[in-house]
């Protein structure tokens, strides 16, 4: 069994599952052709296919978009090539897809996580922008793969195809994890709601580049998760001629201001880093009349789930204040959520080993703060309270420009190492007693 | 000559005008379609017709979209119907409209000036709406007629066909002036600066409903028009990941949102009223990204043209300090403008002694207090400082909602009582020496 | 009886009290020195004399000090020469003084007000103030006649010397009421609630200066004064040591700036004229200590008394939800408040009558816009309620420095004109019937 | 030579010492008796003293208070007891005393430092307040040793007498360094510059408490120090009456607000702590005036010299561009400054067997973070810079109120532990080579 050949062999199939994710970027909840296309495949592979309630809690996603939205990706996912009966299945945003071995063997429990999901982004028509050049750039705008999600699917399914190959040489039980919603922080936990994350003994996750610009480098435990707490706010004022009648109007665009800015002074804390960004704010209808709505997207952050708790205690009192002190109506709703967490760090020796045994792999680190948030967080507390191990990854690859650009595009050399080195892990898990 | 008689024989022809213009509705420098029909009505009522550069001065016109938008403005125009020959002339945005009779015989300058431009609205869906159920709700996704100006303009072509009619006993000149981009204060003064306002004698406009809401009601002149200066804010900061990076970032949002607060703070004015309004505000790409782009809409007021310079100049300082504050780039553009003015109290008795002769008026009102703006105000400046006399008038209807809301709809009847008094009052300027 | 001649015999002794005032500045509700000379000066001249409960309604007073206050100046006030048997009764902050002359014959009631409190400022030491050069500028640090108190209580003295003189022509009742704490429109209203204004057929009050800055101009009639209120408000935060423990902290000091903006940015109303003005704001205790203390003083003020009401409505739920929103404790209280009123237009033509009989009064303005406030309004509205005739002048007179400011000095023969116009006047309402 | 023992003989001394300090504090650069007693003192033991220009370098010193302020002071002293001559000497603010031995031994060049200001507090008049009920509470308003540098100077004093009666046992050289004005981060710079910090081989200064409240437990080594920059600013707007002329006036005070807010919303920092504190703001002359100044005194921290000076440039920005922002002046000064610093990790071994030989501790704890600023790491990181070892200790004792606080009183049995721990390590590094 020479994984590293059997990698090589498909390396062409993963480039091209990547581009053709990459034309056709889902984001959060939508990723109904991405979805549609992995479980055909496990299907095809003879895994035990999960969709539906049987793979996420539909209870426990957040964010999900209004009904229009999904009904329109549905939609187009079919228009675009996405099976009819797998779209059926997943109508209403439940695009999470589970694939499992169970090899009847004693063993452990291994799983591995892919997010499937894209970012809210117009890609790059720059004619230096590579998928321009050769062909595969968005076809959606408003979306795009600037996050790499696009090769961990594609990884996902080479993973799935070499470990179906080898079937018969597995013991225990193995779950591939097909998750949406990864950006916002919005779809991990449901996945663990629906018991994936229980009983598993080694899991992993892996991340193409962000801190590792290097082609061949493997960074083998990510720490310093920020947790993190996503909140929309929705200020309703009162409309008013503002030149005849200002007195009459409630500026929702004023609380709004009045909230960004309270909201970006919330105070520091001794105890470690904290964050808070209003990223996102749309107000008003007209220039001369005082604006009845706003729209705020903001998230908190902490180095600890304690730090976020309280930014995230204190933001809540602004944005709620705010709107009594501008007399206008206030809604918020979190929309995504993620604790903090750690890798295990017995795992680090055990990818070390694998990583020695690959040819492709040239630079070892074996842990680095992310200083960023990411929902698998959920699914590793999970693993680590049951006792299991967790450590997420990052395959190292340059950039031709930072995750979430518009000129975002990887190395897909990377492809084939993320692929080698997950199915080399899992060897590894089932021969290693921690 | 009995104009009373000849208005209501137009009535229907009024009221389908105004709901053909209703459900076209096109905003400020793309009303091709309506000038088109209008351009070509005057024409065939033996008009000269003026348009272009001969109707309004290019380098004066304020707020002209871009090029792409305005390209496909022209496009649907005409798949609307407009006559490609009239839409082919006003390309560009050029959609001011002048029709003139010249009688040869001696005898005052009377101009009337009709708006023809929509607000950038979506038109309300209720049931309860009587264009919904009457079927002449607007077809254009965010744009509607919520201010009549297609009233507006379908009593210019009532009051061209009458006096074309009576076009025999007619004196002097008479130019009826179709304007657009009222909205915004964008459009009046390119035609003030194509010599349109040059030594006139007599100047009207009107207004449907406004602070008049019963039908049959008339004010003769509105005065307290406050100066006003629109202003379009651009600030462009940096995106950085607002959670491994804060530092790198510098939010454009943030650089609004203050702004709006410190505009917001402009000192009162003891010399009279002033005004401020942000009243749109765009920023922003996603949650977990400092905000690298803020777009704002925003216009100040004056009770004079001084106190409009005051609250301006105290903006402008304001706007471009934010930005170094928040090491931010900023753009400003003055996109509207429009001074303060007072309608000539010499056409009181005028205009009263017209309202005597209609039995459709039940209510006199000589003169009233606007408190907001409306760029016929340069018109009425030009006329004025050449010796003219100006009034602008409100034909009274009850309103289902208010101007510039999406339930906004006015008693039709009103069409008539209008067109009949601006007939009234060219005749009576014709014999009238001030 | 020949005024001028009597008033022109006690010019020196104008003077000399005026200077004595000065030199001996007393701020709202300590102005023991200055009314215990009132009061005696009003004794010896045979007028009765009220003072106490008697002159002024203890619980209507606003913005008394606090005890110990109260108590220093009682103390200073015997030290400085004040006769102890007067500060006895006036102690507590009770420095109303009223002298009646009751003739027994028929007539009119008529009320003169003469204000007498100073200002918090500390005076010029600059060698080129006159009241420095002539030796009379206030020996009371932080205390200071800058706007004419003095003038208008040495006019009184005046106004009282001569009508004394000539009781027995007088007819009717003569109230002649020394306010104190006219700053901070504090005062007036519990003079109103003794009953002093009630039955009042004439009132007159008058200012030295303000908008008038001519030696011998009388304006007849004051408009135009705003509505307001006066506000204190304590911001009670946790201190925190502002390295160590920031998130332990409650900032009252940016309670207190958040607040000060936000109050600023109240909304203009179209029914007319509003002011907002934060004066004073003292925050923390060290550079290094998150601020647990923070002291604003602020004024609403408006057009008409609705206005001001409005402005002080949207102040109030500014405070108190800036205090939700930074979890600081909030306390706030109204010291000071004053309606809008007018005077009667009824008594120009008899101040008119009576200037033309004075041969110092050169010019002669009927009416004039204050843009500012003065709780003589409570006076006024009270006799004009009951039908009497009230009218607030100005005695015109150039200044060193304007109105609350440190360099403030008027000319004073203006104490000889405000003496005998209003002589003049309580002669002619003696002989008028409006 | 029993250590112990000589302490043990001095301990009255050492707490009359303290009471006396307490009772006459004075704040930084005006400590002239508290610097005279010293420097008599250490004159009387033979040390060689040095003051004025030799202890401190004058361009150096930040934050020095006005002549005045310092006259005033120079009096006091006097008059409270400070020998006149030594006074004299350190008119104007040269309040730096330094002792030394130099032994002419070979041996290492050993220096300690001992701060000697109070800071601006008005201490408490509770009487639970153990200064109170043992009467030897402050007798100077606004001043308080709220810090322990009474104590300090006390140690200092202990040390130097029982360090001059051995010293024919020392070897190398000793410098005793008295510093004024650590409050603020204002004194350590300029007896650095002065050079009593070049050539030194080992370095300790210590802090009574903070953040070990146990008496008996010793920290070794502290470490976090945040870099600081104190800065005043002061705003200069325009006055004017905010009734009758509000668009007059230019408001410092709301500059200021402004201010505070933008600064507590400077960005945090993914590369480590960093702090802002607006701790006072005092703005505006009276209510109804806009206010024409607004001063604030303001902090930056950062966990390194580079993260403060990223805050601190943001600050600047900030404080100068809301001033243009609301077209009123500015000036701006750094009163105070002080990098991060680390303490050197080979000395814990050292602490930790001199504290071995101390009966009176009962806990040692090698390290631990400050999180706060303390101006001594000027001289740790001279002493490091030319290859010397430096530490800050801390002397744990319990605190009725914390550090800063107007009840602040600790125990005073720590003296006798500081005393005789800073001897200890004196003599230890004279035996040591590291």
């Amino acid at each position: 069994m020479d994984i590293s050949q059997d990698v090589q062999a498909i390396q062409d199939k993963l480039t091209q599952r990547r581009r053709d994710f990459h034309m056709f970027p889902e984001s959060g909840w939508v990723e109904y052709r991405t979805a549609a296309i992995v479980a055909e495949q496990l299907n095809q592979l003879n895994y035990q296919v999960y969709v539906r309630e049987d793979a996420s809690r539909s209870s426990s996603r957040m964010g999900v978009p209004a009904a229009e939205v999904l009904q329109f990706h549905e939609n187009r996912a079919i228009s675009e090539g996405a099976d009819p009966v797998w779209v059926e299945q997943m109508k209403g945003g439940h695009t999470a897809v589970v694939g499992v071995i169970r090899t009847g063997k004693p063993g452990p429990v291994i799983a591995l996580r892919f997010d499937m999901d894209s970012n809210d982004l117009t890609e790059s028509a720059s004619e230096s922008h590579r998928p321009v050049q050769e062909g595969f750039s968005s076809r959606h705008a408003g979306m795009m793969h600037a996050c790499g999600h696009d090769g961990h699917t594609a990884i996902g399914l080479g993973v799935a195809e070499i470990l179906a190959k080898h079937k018969d040489r597995l013991c225990g039980e193995i779950r591939l994890l097909f998750q949406p919603a990864e950006e916002g922080s919005r779809g991990a936990k449901s996945m663990v709601d629906a018991g994936w994350l229980d009983n598993v003994d080694y899991f992993f996750g892996g991340h193409i580049a962000f801190k590792s610009k290097t082609l061949g480098e493997i960074v083998a435990s990510i720490n310093g998760f920020l947790a993190t707490t996503k909140i929309n706010v929705t200020y309703t004022g009162i409309a008013a001629h503002a030149g005849a009648a200002p007195e009459e109007g409630r500026s929702a665009l004023l609380a709004a201001a009045a909230a960004s800015l309270h909201l970006n002074g919330i105070s520091r804390h001794s105890g470690g880093a904290t964050r808070i960004n209003v990223g996102t704010l749309e107000a008003g209808s007209g220039r001369n009349i005082v604006a009845d709505k706003a729209l705020m997207k903001l998230e908190t952050r902490g180095g600890t789930t304690e730090l976020n708790h309280f930014v995230k205690n204190e933001a809540i009192r602004i944005i709620e204040n705010v709107a009594i002190m501008y007399n206008v109506a206030c809604e918020w709703e979190i929309v995504g959520e993620a604790p903090g967490a750690e890798s295990s760090p017995e795992l680090i020796p055990v990818i070390r080993q694998a990583v020695e045994q690959m040819g492709s792999v040239k630079s070892f680190i074996p842990s680095m703060d992310l200083g960023g948030s990411e929902d698998i967080v959920y699914m590793m507390n999970r693993v680590q309270q049951q006792g299991g191990k967790a450590s997420y990854l990052l395959f190292g690859s340059p950039l031709e420009d930072g995750h979430h650009q518009v000129g975002f595009d990887f190395d897909e050399n990377v492809l084939v190492i993320g692929t080698e080195l997950l199915i080399r892990l899992v060897l590894a898990c089932q021969e290693t007693i921690l």
